[in-house]
């Protein structure tokens, strides 16, 4: 699998942005260690997802190519998805709930894509993927489960890796998990030494106990803000690789999401999404005690005006930057 | 001046912060132009001021050291020579109006300087400043009429040029004209075909008639959400580079400045305050026209909760990130 990663590298040059890696002194003095961030939320649609859904698309025959592709996704692989789509000159077709937040709809179709709304009461997005794609011939990119965007997704990684030689530790947000065991991949095939640990929130820890247990548990709709985590779990795919490349889980609460999306905004002046600052909150709030040189992956910085605000209005002790 | 800048880059060397320059696929398309944005909210304190109050400051004798700084602002100037003071072991006093911002004076206390307060209806901050000066034997760091200051806030545009070589234009904040003057000098030093720009809001326009009479004009307390322009007119030192080294003059709608933070916000996933997002608002509002390559100082990012949140909630067009 190393080797598709560095092969994905190639793949996206001159497509993704190779993304900036930001410090802050404060925050190294707050966390006693050397945190390098490696901004994903400086992507294209403001995620790293754009990565994992450019290498799998990219790949696929003329004919796959000019039948489109379908996906399901109210998040950030929707946006990548359409927006790859258009860049290739693919159809792109979106499978959401008929609940999904507007905003995300009209992101989507404003990169050409096709939105087709089902009722979660019903059916599922996977069932209701399977039968337009039998009907149309669409070739299926799933959010996370698919080897292509693993391999896309730990490009990030990859980056970091060969930019800061060494780290002592990579923290990853983790939802279904393609960017957490992408980002093993390419770590461990840089640095063995380096730890990489995958970070979740608290009320959506089926990651973590899977790992322990070394069962695939679930979770169903957790209330975390962390919208980016709330898959019901880790994949068919990503579930061995996360066993077999990452070296620990830890969980967050709600407060230490917030906190770190609150530092980032006030002191780093970036705009991340809570699924994004996990690895953040982790080492804020004591979750994980950082040392040395320690990575962590900012996956992504959408975020709506409703979110920001209520997560701007609670106090907090961030108020100067040095 | 030129050489001052340069000596001044030195000086800033280890202290202040190597600021990214940002660009963005979609800006470029939105504005016909090739965009770089020298992002100063990335600086220490979250603005350029850290520059100014650093080449000034590092510069006294022992004697004025030990004597300790007075200068009044109640905006990111405080908090930059009250960070200076720390990391040089000078003790920092602030004039600030009884009426500022709660935070603004936790900030620049948070630094560790005196904060001492005035009422303004009996009194000015430089009436006050002076009296202090007198009495404890001060030295005094004005916000911008300054020469040292205005050489070190140059250095952001010296900077920018030395990374990019070339550029046809150049985008400037103005308040006091320090950023303005200094970024003016710096440019013309490194290349005198670019254009220099100063951008003020229309309801702060002081500089600009200032400039196209020829003679200084003031303005008072102009209601603008860009609270680092409310500054009455140029000064001394500031008017006169302005008038030498400046191309033009331009001025921004209110509306275009909130559209601006939002662009940065949705789209570029950055932290900008109104006052600093003056030169992209003059580029997306269409009240100048960019083409070729264009320099943008985005001059900081101190916003607080209640300003980005009103701001967010005003309807707009930037969802989605390419």
């Amino acid at each position: 699998m190393f080797d598709r990663i560095k092969a994905a590298k190639e793949r996206l040059r001159g497509y993704a942005n190779v993304t900036p890696v930001m410090t802050s002194r404060t925050l190294n003095q707050m966390v006693g260690a050397d945190v390098f961030l490696k901004c994903e939320n400086f992507q294209r649609v403001g995620a790293f997802k754009f990565r994992g859904a450019f290498n799998a698309i990219s790949q696929l025959t003329d004919q796959q190519k000019s039948n489109g592709v379908i996906t399901y996704s109210s998040g950030n692989h929707a946006q990548a998805v359409a927006l790859v789509g258009q860049l290739l000159g693919v159809p792109t077709t979106v499978v959401m709930p008929n609940d999904a937040p507007g905003v995300k709809r009209a992101a989507t179709e404003g990169y050409g894509a096709t939105v087709i709304e089902y009722d979660p009461e019903e059916t599922t997005r996977e069932e209701m993927a399977k039968v337009l794609k039998a009907e149309h011939g669409y070739t299926l990119i799933p959010p996370f489960d698919h080897l292509d965007v693993i391999a896309g997704q730990g490009t990030a990684a990859l980056e970091l890796l060969e930019d800061l030689k060494r780290l002592d530790m990579l923290l990853v947000p983790c939802g279904g998990g393609g960017l957490l065991s992408g980002s093993a991949i390419a770590s461990k095939g840089m640095d063995p030494a380096c730890k990489v640990i995958g970070i979740e929130p608290e009320l959506a820890d089926d990651a973590s106990r899977s790992f322990h247990t070394k069962t695939l548990h679930t979770v169903k709709n957790p209330p975390t803000i962390a919208d980016g985590t709330r898959t019901p779990s880790l994949g068919k795919l990503t579930f061995p690789l996360v066993l077999e490349y990452v070296d620990d889980m830890r969980t967050v609460t709600e407060t230490a999401i917030i906190e770190a999306v609150q530092f980032l905004f006030y002191r780093m002046k970036m705009v991340v999404e809570p699924s994004g600052a996990l690895g953040l909150a982790a080492l804020l709030s004591g979750a994980l005690s950082g040392s040395g040189r320690v990575g962590v992956i900012i996956s992504g910085g959408n975020i709506d005006a409703e979110t920001m605000s209520k997560i701007l209005r609670i106090s907090n002790n961030f108020l100067s930057t040095s």
